[in-house]
């Protein structure tokens, strides 16, 4: 069954990722021995994902979106599904693979919905107006969100934090925008959100609707929201995998038995 | 790009499984319509795997293999991947591809070395002599296998279980075994073996080393033991998914930060 | 780190699947013992979804229902999936974890979606009246189906195959229902809808379709849905998996350069 | 069910690669606050696999490593696996893991088994010799490995490419090693091999075994080989996975029925 190769049709795959030649690779327009030797890996991951090259200002403030979501320890199901399967004596990409599936709608959905919530908002007035968006209307976009959300009881994407008050990576990214004045229109939105939601309920943006407002400023599609949180969150999960490997050499015994109740 | 189909060169995929034409569909050789109306489920996994359908006796003790395997309550690290992951929010087919990613070789692999391991002792006769085996062969190879694995310190697959000293599932399938005179040679060099190291070391077949026998007896190749054993423990995992799904409706808190010590 | 066991609170793990204690493992209330030797596979199936077995009639229908799912040859992307990462090397349960994660909206959707849709509209009657339902009523659920979906312009979900006029498979199963008088509300809103479909639009009811109505007519609940299909083609995936390992004995070239056209 | 928490016991979890107290998160001893204003985001993958910062050599060394496994355009399994994943309307997490889970033995296994290659080849004259190693001691390992894989017909790792002669981007890593004098005794030994096997075979090395070199020398531990190139590969997989959900609405046909060779 030698020749059964799966082989496609003459032309019928189509990309514009990557065009690859005989000992020849050509990323985004760009020879991949240039990129070897010139880009830095975080503007890779720009190039590849948004098809250019981020300005100065740009690669940086994506840099910090990347690193902000590296790891949270062992407390999300991702990690945690990346150890148990590590420790069933499964190879590494079968751990890091599981721990992906663990990116639900609870978990790092978030991302995508704030993304959403804030790009719907500041199309509406776009649509309407295409001068620069002033703080009256961010204030009043702010203050919508607040009523379909806050006021119906329902939980606005990218805020609140199951182990903290103050989400340090959201706290921080905030205060690097602020600083040095990366106040594009999602950011400003996020912030008046902010303001107006801590100051009746105490609750801050957490990690994902912090860069959620960030990547909408940078001009990132919301579809691609949880693929640049994979990309950040997968080294940790390989961090934790090989952790998991190195130091247990035997199957685990997850519980014992009366740790189950049975409830038939 | 409507066009770009991934479509396959003509003849470039071949198969023996089924055959689809309009309207159509043939599995070995079967008409579906035929399949639907008479065929058990556990005689369809036996003819999609091995090409044939099974005899009277073969029906009859698959049928036994594929119930032992349902389910082993939350204990394996295949059940609790399927209920952190179903916990994240994902999608059943999700929980369900994590919770198999977690049959590694210490969880799942038992019973493709057992397999082997049977497999390649009753061959070792056979390629030297080709009438039936006697039991004093039989004997000698459970003293080989004892000499090779027991006396030298390493594990024998399929031996032991983390719950059980008897583990019921294996103890019933030999009984039925027993009983019935379903005594392949496989069967028997798993009940001699056990014996031996019952007597030695107090430590009895489990679910992977005594369906590891049956399936050998029955013809399985071993590379499809792990196949058998995820179609019949597949329905416990998804009843799993679905208890989690249905009784627990908020993202839960898998650990307290005091649960974690750091190490660093 | 040996004492690093993952170990869970005492009684925080719940659940009314299996209860597990030394030496003794009871399923919906059932000890393994006497399922492995009593009780098909099927029906096992059916136990652990549903916590009680099925009556004969039931028992049958089920069969049908699993059998009719086991294959449809490599044409759809979840066996194509299985093929390509089976190539690549990795083993078995990886391939299969891989196939099921192409059980997405478009490929396996159906089936709940379906269920959710006969479900809501016989629901919808029963709130209003618990007589029996009548053929009147079936009939102008059917319009009213036929009036949200195909009016405007909707697909209806169970409706139509990529390669099949009449799916044979959905053919026979309600060719079985009608000639044995399985008739539920489900399944005659289904031939209802149909009958209307058919006649106007030239489509009929495919796998997904009939055995929506099926497992509705059996008291599923939507969210099993694709549960029992997995459960049903696992063997299939699990043959296609096995074949490519076999025949096939290096890294497969899945194209040819000039196959690709790259569009950047 | 709510007190249903999966909770582990205190201290049962171990780790030390983040500690995470209540609006705190220190990742390998370092505040992520600092890490996120400060670190590049490749630093950062060094630094939460290796526990430690890189050095400025070392920084741009690994920077190299990660742009040069960014993408191979729509060739390899992997890729195919993302997409078809996709195309079935799963989500980009799934398409993602079932992607990972291509990289099998004959995928991404290389790099591995490279490193192991070439670290238990310098590490059995550093055994003997704790002083540098000279070019003669390299060249008789060099000719060691030959011996062992080429003379008798085994393919060594990380040599050869399905589609080039010449893989440019192990070219380019190792042109730029060469000029800047980034020679430890790995890549010495990758090169010097390279040099052999290219003599008589006319075959150098690959993307693999060029990094596989790379990492030995930066002290990667080969079972970090795999998750490295996960890390580097990942955006292109988003990229691709993206880009089939954008350009393509439709469930894709993927093959004709007469594209398919029934063997049965």
């Amino acid at each position: 069954m030698q020749e059964n190769n799966f082989k496609l049709n003459p032309k019928s795959l189509k990309t514009a990722v990557t065009r690859v030649e005989k000992d020849k690779i050509v990323t985004r327009g760009y020879n991949q021995r240039d990129l070897i030797e010139k880009i830095r890996f975080s503007d890779m991951v720009f190039l590849i994902l948004k098809g250019r090259v981020p300005s100065l200002k740009e690669s940086k403030i994506f840099n910090y979106v990347l690193v902000s979501f590296c790891d949270h320890g062992v407390t999300p199901p991702s990690t945690q599904t990346a150890r148990l399967i590590t420790s069933s004596g499964s190879p590494i990409n079968s751990a890091i693979a599981g721990a992906l599936l663990s990116f639900g709608n609870k978990h790092a959905g978030a991302i995508e919905k704030a993304m959403e919530l804030y790009q719907s908002k500041i199309d509406s007035i776009h649509l309407i107006n295409d001068r620069g968006i002033d703080n009256k209307q961010i204030a009043s976009l702010a203050i919508e969100i607040y009523n379909e959300y806050v006021v119906k009881g329902k939980k606005i994407p990218g805020f609140g934090h199951r182990y903290h008050d103050v989400d340090p990576r959201a706290d921080k990214l905030m205060e690097i925008a602020v600083d040095n004045g990366y106040l594009g229109p999602h950011i400003k939105l996020a912030l008046a959100l902010q303001d107006l939601v801590y100051s009746k309920k105490h609750i801050k943006l957490n990690v994902d609707g912090a860069n959620a407002a960030i990547l909408s400023d940078l001009g990132f599609d919301p579809e691609l929201g949880t693929g640049v949180f994979m990309i950040g969150r997968l080294p940790g999960l390989i961090a934790h995998s090989y952790e998991e490997r190195m130091d247990e050499d035997e199957f685990r015994r997850f519980c014992d038995l009366d740790d189950v109740e049975y409830m038939g």
